[in-house]
């Protein structure tokens, strides 16, 4: 499979790409390469696509089911409940509208956290997308369910193999409030063994932070360094209520912080402080967390509340610059697990999106970043391609109506 | 001219919905009405449209050109020096492009302030749009200014009855630290005598309050009755830096406080006290600012920032829930002027969207409200009607090519 892209903008210069298998194989003179595809890029331009650094795709199906609410009875009498009862049938029905909102916003790639593993892992393999997705782990300090979750993880590891490469296994476990220091150094030790990523949530409340200390005599940073887990490997989300000395003991272990500013202002869990964070040297990339408390999946949006928040919450109009936020929403998510993604350059895999600059959100165009980060919605993003496939082209995307058809079902099905 | 809207969704029922003249006349059974224009509404909701209280539309082609700047920089090296070069043909280039946005994003209604009155109205007639519309006054304590001033205002409101009625002409003293006490007891008496709407800012920055105790003894809002123009007719925006008796006495005083969540993060001004206010009793509206301090002009996203922001500052997620967000963008902006819009009801005026229920962003539809507030994007908006006229169908407004490319040339019209 080959694609060539003709007379698209690409920093401030109009040029051709040529993408050759998955990679992105020329970009200039294209001159005398054949390609199966041609795509007329005249009046777009040529971005890397987003990537969703913290999710729950599955959880697609939940928007706009429970809003405006105290964390605790939100969790307790309208999401857990609900959660209860998913199948395996449903997690692929929610992350296929996951999906499907994610392309049409210009995202390809997602780092995952769900139960029924296949689940997702269907609906991304079909979709054509990118992710991370694990096996979670809730114990709760249960020794059975600990064996279970443990089996469990070394089952789909292999399990996990059927699906494309396009798809990361990795290990989930939830949090250190719900899973055992057990669990949790085994989750460590399985990673290494079998050189896997983690994604867990870190430091997202006052009271995870309190418990800890009460629990373990330690705050949640100084415990997981404890139990040998703080690694290039680990994935940590929210990383609210860090002292300076634990975003650089972060740092300098390599792991990678995730912000999800809507969730955090939805649900009040606090403030990243992203400037400090930055300063400590702790590597950051943005995601937008679940349909449940955000309620969308749209990484434009994610990257202007991420940018705005910190300026105000710094009180300081330069903090987070507009090509900061979007690096944050690009290229991080991708290095975090190795991708040669998330950047428009030789080489690098053909995860691409091309924006329409007749658009009215990126007229006149006097900055195409600060357009993107600011100004842009879902609208503007015409085409998108991931592993050198063309997932959307002028907004349409095979299945959708049927995709939506079903996710419309949940309407009645969740009804109280 | 009349439209039916068959198999509409309204309120949780599917009806029809027959407009004649610029009127809702029928909401149900509309059996025997014989229509222009018929539309399927099948698998589409009707809502009232956004009403974007704060604005200065003609700024759309600054849009991302200046950005993630000091205050001051911002305004003395960018803004004001490109403002000074603009001719009322660049002002009616500026507002159709932003009134293009604006359609395309659902708002029909928006309260204007800037200057070359005619180069705006003329937009605004063209694209169907209502606005309120003003002669701007900025005397800086200078008398030839203010004569300037006063007799433009007097010559504008002669001016503006050759529009069409969807323009109200309104006085747009820009400050009190840029109007002179005059002008603006002036622009009160002027007012009165001809029933007209004033539009201000208030109390926008920390400095602007140090400066008016420094130069006039008394804070913002005092200072302002002192003058006499706190009353009904007043429209201020921003409002953030009021003591709790001030807001008080503005709610009093029937003043509405235009609430722009956006532009206040973006240049750090501080924090409108929503629930504090509206407490008060004072009434709240939300608006978009102009492109230069948001960047876009999108409402959906507008009430989602006011709604966020104000869990974030509150630490109370049930603060501003999705419906009282939803109302201050379309039915407050309507109130203020004592437009019957913003409301879908019979007798109320026809400015309404056909939103797309098939949209995945409005999957599965747990809650209509709160899709459109937290999770929906222009993408989600398939028609616009204002006024019985039917400005945007399948997403397509007339002349949009042509006023986007006009709005690209500004690329390299501003260019430094």
């Amino acid at each position: 499979m080959s694609i060539l892209i003709q007379h698209v903008q690409h920093e401030d210069e109009v040029v051709d790409v040529y993408i050759q298998g998955n990679t992105i194989n020329t970009i200039g003179d294209c001159a005398g390469k054949v390609a199966d595809t041609i795509l007329d890029g005249s009046h777009q331009a040529i971005l890397p696509t987003f990537h969703n650094a913290h999710h729950h795709a599955a959880m697609a199906t939940m928007r706009s089911y429970a809003d405006d609410l105290e964390l605790f009875p939100w969790l307790s009498e309208h999401i857990w409940p609900l959660e209860a009862t998913l199948t395996e049938e449903d997690i692929y029905n929610g992350a296929r509208l996951a999906c499907l909102e994610m392309i049409k916003s210009g995202t390809t790639f997602f780092n995952d956290m769900y139960w029924h593993f296949h689940g997702t892992a269907r609906a991304v393999d079909e979709m054509g997308m990118r992710a991370a997705l694990g096996a979670v782990f809730i114990d709760m300090d249960d020794a059975t369910r600990r064996a279970a979750n443990r089996e469990q993880a070394t089952q789909l590891l292999e399990e996990s193999k059927q699906y494309s490469d396009r798809i990361t296994f990795q290990l989930g476990p939830h949090a250190l409030y719900t899973v055992s220091k057990e669990a949790l150094i085994w989750c460590g030790e399985f990673a290494n063994e079998h050189h896997l990523m983690i994604h867990t949530h870190l430091s997202e409340t006052e009271k995870e932070v309190a418990d800890c200390i009460a629990t373990h005599g330690m705050r949640p940073p100084a415990y997981l360094d404890s139990l040998g887990i703080l690694a290039p490997n680990l994935t940590a989300a929210h990383c609210i209520w860090l002292e300076h000395h634990e975003m650089e003991l972060l740092a300098e272990r390599g792991v990678t912080a995730l912000h999800c500013p809507t969730s955090n202002m939805k649900l009040v869990a606090g403030k990243f402080r992203y400037t400090d964070a930055q300063a400590a040297g702790l590597q950051i990339a943005i995601g937008t967390d679940g349909a449940a408390s955000n309620n969308n999946l749209d990484m434009s949006e994610e990257i202007k509340m991420a940018a705005l928040l910190e300026k105000h919450f710094t009180s300081n109009p330069t903090a987070l610059p507009a090509s900061n936020a979007w690096k944050a929403g690009t290229r991080a998510g991708a290095e975090m697990f190795g991708l040669h993604s998330g950047i428009i350059e030789e080489g690098a895999l053909a995860d691409c999106m091309l924006v329409d600059l007749n658009n009215e959100r990126l007229a006149p165009g006097h900055n195409l970043i600060s357009d993107m980060v600011y100004s842009a919605d879902s609208a503007c993003i015409d085409t998108v391609i991931c592993n050198g496939n063309i997932l959307m082209q002028e907004r349409k995307i095979e299945n959708e109506e049927e995709i939506i058809a079903k996710a419309r079902e949940y309407k009645k099905k969740f009804q109280r």
